[in-house]
């Protein structure tokens, strides 16, 4: 097999990627974001699920070079997404789902430790990004936040995978009036939701080739 | 939409998945791992690509047992492994991709920092079992460090996703001669690497339901 320099790999990849979408007509300023979640799952089908809202990628880049702050679900999400380069104007991530007074309100409550993360996220009280994927109660969460105006976020990333509440609480996002990502259907991951968040960053701070 | 309570929904999950998988044949031993991947992915792919040699399941529970460690090459993975679970009888995860020494020397070797971490791995000098859902390079490495007798896995999880040499590398771990579980082709990634490990704790531990 011919091996790839480290550095042509991934530049590699892309060339096969883009090669395979092949004619499929794909919108120009969320291309990047397509091509690295494919990148990441080897799987074509999110050049058809993933939904994006208006204007969503010029609000974002926008947030990120102010420094806005990333919330996930996941602590897999959040050690996938590139921290080097969200910090460059300041921004950082966060996960609030090990934390001990998460785990204790949600058994209290008998609710899920990721509702409460969203809970516990919706108190900084500032601009914020949200990487959900993996738990579909913290979208619903979200959802009953912003319709109380307890939150406003910047962006709702919204990819978690599976089969129980997944679909609908996605179709419950992209209702929610937020600007979101969402891959519509039960794909998705903490993979995913780290990809999304990572091309956002390189399409604000191109890297060097 | 019907809420589960927390308890429920993994519960629910498994058993959405085995009804789509309807009468498709499933070995008993594997069909635990197969069905955790799909839970992680929402693909069904997985019951037709992942491949496993003979006795594998055995091997890794005994394993398991006797408190191997592991090794990963990515955060992700090691992140979404469990810990606690591994710990029961005295395991513990790996992953080098972050240490400056293997920077340095994948720099220097023009190399890559998976294929360095298998070496450093190699240098541990005890039973391992190697998750790679990243970087089809770990994978080689691996096969030309076990066809010179410097590493001896117990097992090789070898899921690597991607475009770039990663099928072939898949294909020189099943013809290794060392016990693997493998997704044949493109797919896998971190979270299949570490929904791997997790099915194979879990079976080895039986959690309450």
């Amino acid at each position: 097999m011919k091996l790839y320099r480290p550095d042509e790999i991934e530049k590699r990849s892309f060339e096969i990627i883009t090669q395979e979408i092949g004619d499929i007509e794909l919108d120009a300023k969320v291309a990047p974001i397509v091509k690295r979640v494919i990148h990441t799952t080897a799987d074509f089908d999110y050049l058809h699920n993933l939904c994006f809202s208006e204007n969503v990628i010029n609000i974002a880049l926008e947030a990120i070079k102010k420094g806005v702050d990333i919330v996930t679900d996941t602590k897999m999400a959040l050690s996938g997404i590139n921290k080097a380069a969200l910090a460059k104007a300041g921004g950082k991530a966060y996960c609030y789902m090990a934390d001990e007074d998460v785990a204790r309100k949600a058994k209290e409550q008998n609710s899920t430790r990721a509702s409460v993360s969203m809970e516990k996220a919706a108190e900084l009280d500032k601009p914020l990004i949200f990487a959900i994927g993996n738990a579909p109660t913290a979208l619903i969460k979200l959802d009953e936040l912003i319709k109380s105006n307890k939150i406003k976020p910047v962006l709702i990333i919204g990819v978690p995978v599976g089969f129980v509440n997944v679909v609908e609480s996605k179709e419950l996002i992209m209702k929610s009036g937020v600007p979101y990502i969402v891959a519509r259907g039960r794909k998705g991951g903490s993979n995913v939701a780290a990809a999304i968040v990572n091309a956002l960053l390189y399409m604000a701070y191109p890297r060097e080739s």
